[in-house]
């Protein structure tokens, strides 16, 4: 006999294409799993960037798993969440934007102090923001997988962990990857985090372990292009602008207060080269080839001197740097081959030698992964009933 | 202004010889760390193997800073708890055995289902195991450092997990690194997880990444001796249990039904060099030297696969396996020096590549920041006051 279901967690979800549609799949199919554990998560509105799907009754029901489904099949077809009005039944409505945000506040007023609510982040965009800061002082609960809220003006940092133990955002940084838990944990229990140094980025970690084998940095970056490593420009990945943010949630967590400006960011390519100069396809033809001698230069110099190049994100008592570092071959960075993400913290209990994470820090299976795995962890802050 | 204290932490320890003893240092010591994230630790007991120091009204008051920095200084100076009686003032009282039990009993029942109470093993007898019980009973958190009540009879662990948010036992497995709490979320986040490998002895690790050197066996098992890396007896580290309790702690969270008995534990030294047979004297005079030749061939062989031999528990499919393993020069586990411990954890989401987990696995310090790290994760579960 299963265990009767305890916890709701009432949930809605802001961003419903890749890892927000891995989550629904995941919070669909984890169901027998979760009543095993006492949970049930109740999803009572998805939003995508134009529409807001809402249950009719966000006191008393969700949106049901059928539903949650075709949602998901649209969502991967290409269409947008009003192509479900009127093709599938169920007790919900639809809410267009700028509608649809009033209606998300309005949920917000309602269950974050009573049930409680769970809004959870997995859009790529700044615009969400102003909506998570209203959610918090509505009592509401956070999951980020988006690190863009996180890494705007440090007030709104600030604002959105003000309730530290209602916020979890451990997919904004290395996917599914236990690292800001871990940080977390050992800050929890006064061991003083130092300093952290990180390869946080699969599309550069691939790209300079490869560099080491002696082949040339614009054949390594088509390579991984053709892949499905890097972002249709890979300038997005070269520029390292996602690394400095993950590096400035890291950064935040140990207590700096810091903003994107106060980073140092080593882009892999000049400003000449650029997306304002140069487009995506002249900079894959002509513009990656210019990089490939200065590239080898300089991980034949590190070579030389037994180390190799990566690119890293380090966080300690001078703040924060991002960019190629030399680093022991030996070394758990040094080591790291592949996509792999790792990260080393280094604090009063691990000093000379680093707790190390290692493992994949990319794909919607894995962070929405991180995602679900975040809101389990906020169970104990809602109802159980009997 | 630091922010007021919401919620209150009661803690009864048992166990104040080296992890405890770190533990009440670092809740000392965290104070204005945990006032600040708005918790109190409130210490209302403190057990050895003989006697229970207690605070006059547990509801009300805890044991205060002095009392447990003397009490620390005591036990670190290898005094008895009942040598303090007299010798500190404060509102405490001292029971001594059996009838200390029975007042640990008392707090758990006035407090478990009231205040809340966390009962903290950090002892290493299997004699707490009843008392534990009885705690979940009374509806008490409960924090293990201790492997021992978790790795008896089945049913014993079945009934501390019965309430799996209830308990923490990160410390059990790895010191302080985030393994428990990794796997737990992986399994939360419905990701299956198919394989557990780990080299879990800081001393095993230490002793086969020496051989690869050419080393010999007897020289380098007597090398962790004189570095403090083993037991007095080093046999207690070459025969494996420790290592056993632990994969067997791994086993039954990922849903394996077994007991010691079940799991195949490969001990390098054989019944005829056993402590039944040979005192620990002449083990390491003249019985290590035998072990020699037939460890340097099995070195050999497996580095003419390109492998290395790493003592490993391997929990899988195949149910739990403890012992010499080759592995690949060039994985996680292969590459291992010195004596960091190692888990690589494999499921859906690191399916070809591990999640791995690397860092020191043992230590006082760490183990009691390891167990700090999980009363404060179950800070939710008590009650808040403004």
């Amino acid at each position: 006999m299963p265990t009767p279901v305890k916890s709701v967690l009432p949930v809605v979800l802001l961003g419903c294409g890749g890892v927000g549609r891995y989550l629904l799949r995941h919070i669909v199919s984890c169901r027998p799993l979760h009543a095993n554990q006492g949970v049930a998560i109740r999803v009572v509105g998805v939003a995508d960037s134009s529409s807001l799907l809402v249950a009719d009754d966000v006191h008393s029901s969700g949106l049901d798993d059928a539903l949650l489904t075709h949602l998901c099949a649209a969502k991967a077809a290409g269409s947008p969440l009003s192509s479900l009005l009127g093709q599938v039944s169920g007790n919900y409505q639809l809410f267009r934007n700028p509608e649809a945000r009033s209606k998300v506040i309005d949920a917000a007023t309602k269950l974050g102090r009573t049930t409680g609510l769970v809004l959870v982040d997995c859009s790529a965009t700044y615009d969400t923001a102003s909506l998570m800061k209203d959610a918090v002082d509505h009592g509401c609960c956070i999951v980020l997988a988006n690190k863009k809220p996180l890494t705007g003006p440090y007030e709104d940092f600030q604002k959105l962990v003000s309730n530290f133990r209602q916020i979890r955002f451990e997919s904004t940084v290395g996917a599914g990857l236990p690292v800001i838990a871990s940080v977390t944990r050992i800050i929890a229990s006064g061991d003083p985090v130092s300093r952290i140094v990180g390869s946080l980025s699969g599309t550069l970690g691939y790209v300079m372990s490869e560099l080491e084998d002696g082949k040339r940095f614009s054949e390594v970056v088509k390579t991984a292009k053709s892949l499905g490593f890097t972002e249709p420009d890979p300038r997005d990945d070269l520029g390292g602008m996602d690394v400095a943010r993950k590096a400035l949630i890291l950064a935040r967590l140990l207590g700096q207060q810091i903003s994107m400006d106060n980073i140092n960011v080593e882009s892999l390519y000049p400003s000449e080269l650029g997306p304002d100069a140069v487009s995506t396809e002249d900079f894959l033809e002509s513009g990656l080839v210019q990089l490939d001698r200065s590239m080898e230069e300089r991980v034949k110099t590190a070579s030389s001197r037994g180390n190799v190049l990566r690119y890293v994100c380090e966080i300690g008592s001078k703040g924060c740097q991002v960019g190629l570092k030399e680093l022991p071959k030996d070394s758990a960075l040094g080591r790291l081959r592949g996509s792999d993400n790792v990260v080393e913290i280094y604090s009063r209990c691990y000093e000379s030698s680093p707790l190390v994470i290692q493992g994949a820090g990319a794909g919607n299976d894995t962070t929405a992964a991180g995602v679900l795995a975040d809101i389990m962890d906020l169970q104990d802050l809602f109802q159980r009933t009997a």
